[in-house]
């Protein structure tokens, strides 16, 4: 094997192919593309990685990524603060936000449960919501994590947790989505979905 | 939609997302990636891009990155100098190297003509081909650019300045690749393989 001619650039595309789901090919020709360039813009991409880490805050209230004390969502009085929505990180929120269906706030757990890769309940932001149950101030805490062996893992370690309040904690509905036939959906989800049907007036309502 | 609640998030997460081939649901989980590093990798994997564009050289020789002045190729003295091998960056030089069946030097040209993203051919590093040439030091000039127009355009453009010169120019070999079967290879290169047919000899002789 050729090995890259200059020490400079072999680091870069080293630190480059460390990102997730960055094979060597494709960091090489990332590398390149930063190459062509001009220098600010190369300068611009570099600090904007070191600027974020350093610069970076997160919500008091809610652990979400934020460049003040309490984030957008938990500083609005729009939202019902007393619906707790828990779920892994940032991208989660996004894409619940993007529904429109939600109107109460959110804990941003920053990970999930995982001894693979070396997470336990102690790297996760979980202190605050459990001061927060304890205080009296949740209604109802949603569980929305994966549909995985860890996302499956950390929602019964929460529950657990939670079990001596009389909080109700509730998980987001699973089952076959939206426009999928069911010839083609896995068994566990199929099974799933019968075992939790919901009544016919629920599919309805949401409909309108 | 919801927008990203941290400027200095966005400012990277826009960052991450000019990279080639990236969209903006990757460009998000690499920034989350690199805020959940340590501080010393993210801001190593900040500088690694600075560094690599401040310091970095070319070979006099042939355009290709490098830690010095010439590369390491164009210094061996096991290299074949008079046979010089055209590419586009230095991801062509790392495929050929990879294969063992090339003993010349390169000529890196950094780019290929494309009216579409603004490169002419002032843009790429031919004068010291043209030199290398005049200078009648080149026994062979072998083009391995792309197949597209672009590589095509290219490879007319050197043809042309090289024609006064009593140099011989070669392409590589386009053909149906090692392992295809005829009849799922598009018609251009199967048309083009029956036209450019080689001796029968000659494939005996590469298997050896």
């Amino acid at each position: 094997m050729y090995s890259l001619p200059s020490r400079v650039f072999e680091t870069a595309v080293n630190e480059l192919a460390r990102l997730p789901g960055i094979g060597r090919k494709t960091a090489l020709r990332m590398a390149l593309h930063l190459l062509k360039c001009k220098r600010e813009d190369a300068e611009a991409f570099g600090m904007a990685i070191i600027r974020m880490h350093n610069d970076i805050l997160y919500c008091r209230e809610c652990g979400n990524i934020s460049d003040e004390e309490f984030c957008s969502i938990c500083s609005s009085p729009k939202r019902e603060k007393s619906l707790v929505c828990v779920v892994e990180d940032i991208r989660d929120v996004i894409a619940i936000e993007n529904t429109g269906q939600f109107s109460g706030v959110y804990h941003v757990l920053g990970g999930i449960i995982s001894p693979m890769e070396g997470i336990g309940p102690n790297d996760l932001n979980l202190t605050r919501l459990i001061e927060k149950v304890d205080s009296g101030s949740v209604s109802e805490i949603i569980l929305a994590l994966p549909t995985t062996i860890e996302g499956d893992t950390t929602n019964f370690y929460i529950y657990k947790k939670l079990v001596g309040y009389s909080v109700p904690v509730t998980t987001i509905a699973r089952g076959i989505s939206v426009g999928d036939e069911l010839e083609h959906t896995d068994e566990v989800t199929l099974g799933r979905s019968i075992v939790n049907r919901t009544p016919y007036e629920n599919s309805i309502r949401k409909k309108q």
